[in-house]
């Protein structure tokens, strides 16, 4: 029976059996409630689930006071449903006979797959030919199942489920941690908040993340998106669903783990290496407009202002801080600094509109209407006042005591004010539990914390609006991957305009007597079998004439012999020498998760003892390249700072787009293409690369 | 009258009148309790306050239901402590009238001084004044009030103290910020934690944070102290409290603002305002053994834990975790992880032990006993174990959605194991306020959020054991500081043994035909009037014979007389040319608040855009330097990454240890002495300043 919520619009076909089955059959369920096996009949029968429901158990007559049916053939119709209880031995059997019946839709409690070894992934591998040959699809293995409180779905083993009074919200939770689930509702609940539903999507192999949210992006219950992420993986399904997301302006919100990691692989050169997973997963997120948190608390407060501030129109970031409280606001004003966001002092005009208004309190980083100020009539008039101030996007009521005491001095003016266009926060210095409980209820972004106050407004406002979407997508085996030589990868470079020094290629056994260009120049081994020329000693610099550059022919083909046996090599390229006033690293790749990436980093030592680089994901407009640039603090130095020469950073922001519409020419099978060093050369004298490294499939 | 847990010992001057008054007096008592100066007289009798009370209002007979007095002078005894309600332009003449008749100490509500312009600049003066004067101490103006729940002394204007049921601890609270007492009061109760007393010192003309607190170490109700610093004034009096309180093993926690201005701050050369204001606050509050936490949250809940590791025994910072929740457990590793804290394997050995004690669950980088493994036994025995593993310091214990539903399963073993000398801390991953009281109960540290956990753990490990105390104090009038010239100051640094390179001076006017060392030199302008010498073109670079020094005297006399004219340069200094494998900032300053500190930066451009470097309290032994060391990135370069040459960071060391004994020598005078840059040589060859800036009293 579908929810009358849904009645409207035809539901998808994952979206129907997972969230709205006419009838669910539960393979293996038990009589004792206080079993896995035993939860989900008990939870489903608790919330008044209205379908049919199959307790399936070929050992009892009965489970829970209830007819049992002897198995999944003997049901009187084929249920849409199927969950899966029994251990993981019995699990490809039933999951094979699901499909030869015409389930629509399996859920699989059991772990012991693709983890636990050999037989494992061969479980494994039966299930998803199962799903590929029959079309039915499976959610988990190790998935602690599915839940909608809007029509008391509560199929799930997961015994958090087990109290009453879930409360009801509009934003659906998909997660790769089963326990999170439950987790998440206690947490919500202890906030006043509450989900459309809530999926545990164990290893995923069939439905995923990406999938779910997509399939259920027609459900009007369903209003934005939390996700808690253990990894990237399927990035290209989730990509699916974000901008699909970002389209329909459903806001979603992601926990991943892993920011970590990436710490402990600061001191590697290759470009993804470099970034780290978790660098690359925070570009990702972010480009497809989802709102990161670094927060856990974050995940629960930030749907409002998410909301609130649509991504299309996502523009400036200016924030206003109104308060009763300045050593409360100066927490907020402090951790908002803290991660890059700036707030605005009152402007002079607004400050005359406050004076007229007859507010009181001085006007330095923020307004502060001190405990005298807080009354109804002076909170309400100073909001509208700053509400309609054009110097700022964003304003953050900071909250003192009377939130606990007297929510309607200081709190109910929030209320009354939220309906302006310009979002209104509200951040409760004291604990004041029935003062959150009426700002949440009335929908307006509400924080007890400082910490998550700050990380929910900085989170918002780094999310950005989807761009071009990338052609190219992820190779197959990394293993078989081949390297252009790098006069190859020069040519390359023209093609896509992205310049390099000029470069010459000669037979390995006979130098040259004369250049097209001027001393110094280096030379080095030109093959496409040498990728690291500098390993076996392929690179000779600082050659000052044709004496010494027949003598570096001499060296390179010793050092080829010797360092670098039975690799082809027939060719030298000479370069001039070239130095720029700054080296960065621009590199191209194709993620096996996010898909085609682009990075620029500080190039040198500094790479690998600085995380100083910006990701986005591939291709990127000259503009989205700017931003970048201006995310590489080394860059600051050709920036014009305090008098030094500026660097060409426009032409740098020109190579950065250039290399990045390698993401849609997927003919080209580019993976990698590593421009290092890339140099930076004064205002007008465009750019260079001097080395490049490009890997095809 | 005193409380019978202080009747041991004798409490000092200041701490006596100002938590255990015998009686007290409200100048300004309003009988109407809806306003701020009818408070305070509310709360005392609502907590049944034993001493004396005398309200004092001239307009009427009586307030509240007692009778009032008309004036100080007019009550039966002297009261020990005077609560000053009435507005700004009385205070002097009350607090004037206190002293003369022997009242031990006033505290003054109203604001409207300093802060106010040119006569609440004397009305501050005047409070000074009277207190240097009388002897009698002032706590104010704009407090808040002073708290003692342990004999009901709720002497506050703060309405948030209105509410019953007001917790007691073991914690003194002192605040800067008059409204935050009452947030940490509210969220303290919330979070089951209660204090011993809380004090808001407003603009400490006479009494502040460091000498009140210094003034309750005797007290035995007291047991460890919670800062809320707006800065680090009176930083000599926090410092003579914070050791003290170090060697008594009492911890001291704060929460300092400020930490996002020092980001703005990043674009200066100059040591202090390099480093920034919160920078230095951080290092003193580290270097004093105060746990400095980062998030609002954690003020709560970090006692426990700095109390389980007393400063004086802390040593390694290797912690273990165990958890029934993969992903409840994945987050508090990341968060360590981000924090630079290593969640260490379990050993193979302790392994052995796990398995053979029947233990289920694998174990990589934390020991997840899973879903299965949630029951007494196993989470005891686990515990156990892992409790006595030798290569642990500290175990969490992270627990999902059971702690909500059963706190018997995975929260009571947790309680019964903590008794161990090794901490243990919980990690509660749902909702689970039950379990939560039960372990704040239990004095067990517990944290509800991943991050506060995170930051409980980091910040702890981050304070030191205080060093030696600085015999050197801040310098009267920074505007009447003096140079030294460079000659100058390379005497002192031969003095203190810090290297640098060999110089010599001439006459100006007298370019020497030979030098002591061999070409390529520098030449620059020696002269204690200009500190600055590039700025007035005072250096030649890369002299290469004695013709070119000739030129060079020739060009520095000019820039002389054009660029500065009128300061006296009578001498030329002539140095060869060095180059280090890397260039590092040395400063020395003595710090208003924090007194002599030392710190150690990236030289050249990336000081300008990275902050990249670490202070401490001066002096530092060589030990510290060496963590100082391993603290600036820059310095990995040469620390023998990827086979690149390794500078002599021990003669690095070996310079900053000797440049911070400057803060053992007052007689010296020396206020600056920055060495930029000092050049680190490869390994075996030292250090060797270049230049130096010195500036004294």
């Amino acid at each position: 029976m579908a929810p009358s919520t849904a009645s409207t619009a035809p539901l998808s076909s994952i979206c129907q059996p997972l969230l709205y089955p006419r009838s669910i059959a539960l393979v293996g369920a038990s009589d004792d409630v206080g079993k896995t096996g035993g939860r989900p009949l008990q939870f489903l029968r608790r919330l008044g689930f209205k379908g049919t429901i199959y307790p399936i158990n070929p050992h009892r007559a009965g489970v829970q006071g209830e007819k049992a049916w002897p198995s999944l053939s003997a049901l009187p119709e084929v249920p849409e449903h199927v969950f899966v209880l029994s251990p993981t031995d019995s699990v490809v059997p039933t999951v094979r006979e699901c499909a030869d019946l015409g389930v629509k839709l399996v859920t699989i409690l059991a772990s012991g797959f693709s983890e636990t070894g050999a037989e494992g992934v061969q479980r494994e591998a039966a299930l998803r030919t199962i799903a590929k040959d029959s079309g039915m699809r499976i959610l988990g293995p190790s998935s602690l199942g599915v839940v909608n409180p809007g029509n008391g779905l509560m199929l799930t083993a997961n015994a958090a489920f087990a109290e009453p009074d879930m409360p009801r919200g509009n934003v659906f939770v998909a997660s790769h941690s089963g326990s999170m689930i439950g987790a998440l509702v206690s947490r919500g609940k202890a906030r006043g908040v509450g989900f459309a539903g809530l999926v545990s999507v164990g290893s995923e192999v069939d439905l995923g993340i990406g999938e779910i949210c997509l399939a259920t992006l027609d459900d009007p219950a369903i209003e934005g998106y939390v996700l808690f992420l253990e990894s990237l993986r399927h990035g290209d399904a989730i990509q699916a669903f974000a901008r699909e997301a970002a389209k329909r302006g459903k806001p979603v919100v992601a926990y991943k783990l892993g920011r970590s990691s990436a710490a402990a692989e600061m001191a590697m050169t290759h470009t993804g290496a470099l970034a780290g997973e978790d660098d690359i997963a925070d570009a990702f997120l972010k480009d497809l407009g989802v709102v990161r948190v670094e927060m856990l608390e974050t995940l629960f407060e930030v749907f409002p202002l998410a909301r609130k501030i649509p991504l299309a129109r996502q523009g400036g970031k200016r924030v206003g801080v109104v308060t009763t409280t300045g050593g409360g606001a100066a927490m907020v004003v402090d951790q908002l600094g803290i991660r890059d966001v700036t707030v605005q002092p009152v402007s002079p005009e607004t400050l005359v509109k406050l004076q007229a208004a007859g507010i009181p309190g001085s006007a330095g980083r923020v307004l502060d209407l001190t405990l005298a100020g807080t009354r109804y009539e002076v909170m309400k008039k100073a909001l509208d006042i700053l509400l309609e101030a054009p110097e700022f996007d964003l304003v953050v009521a900071v909250v003192g005591s009377s939130a606990r005491f007297n929510p309607d001095l200081a709190v109910k003016p929030i209320i009354d004010s939220a309906g302006h266009a310009k979002p209104l926060l509200a951040m409760l210095v004291p604990d004041a539990p029935q003062a959150l409980a009426q700002l949440t209820q009335a929908q307006i972004p509400c924080f007890r914390s400082p910490e998550a106050c700050a990380d929910a407004i900085a989170s918002v406002f780094a999310r950005r609006m989807p761009g071009t979407q990338a052609a190219v997508r992820a190779p197959g085996d990394p293993a078989r991957l081949a390297a252009l030589s790098e006069a190859r990868a020069y040519e390359l470079l023209d093609t896509l305009q992205v310049p390099h020094a000029p470069a010459v290629t000669f037979d390995i056994a006979t130098p040259p007597a004369t250049l097209p260009f001027d001393y110094p120049v280096v030379a080095k081994l030109c093959s496409a079998q040498i990728p690291h020329k500098t390993e076996v000693g392929g690179v000779v610099l600082g050659i000052q004439d044709a004496q010494q550059l027949s003598e570096a022919f001499a060296t390179l083909r010793r050092n080829l012999h010797e360092r670098a046996p039975g690799m082809e090599c027939s060719e030298v390229l000479v370069q001039p020498m070239r130095r720029g006033l700054a080296e960065v690293l621009v590199g191209y790749r194709v993620d096996a998760d996010a898909g085609p990436v682009i990075m620029l980093a500080a190039g040198g030592i500094w790479a690998e003892v600085m995380r100083d680089r910006s990701i986005r994901l591939a291709p990127v407009s000259v503009q989205r390249a700017r931003d970048m640039i201006g995310e590489v603090k080394m860059l600051q130095t050709v920036s014009g700072l305090r008098g030094k020469p500026r660097g060409d950073l426009e032409a740098l922001a020109q190579a950065i787009a250039s290399l990045s519409q390698l993401a849609l020419q997927p003919a080209l099978q580019v993976s990698e293409a590593e421009v290092n060093p890339l140099m930076v050369m004064p205002e007008g004298q465009g750019v260079m690369a001097v080395d490049a490294l490009i890997m095809k499939a």
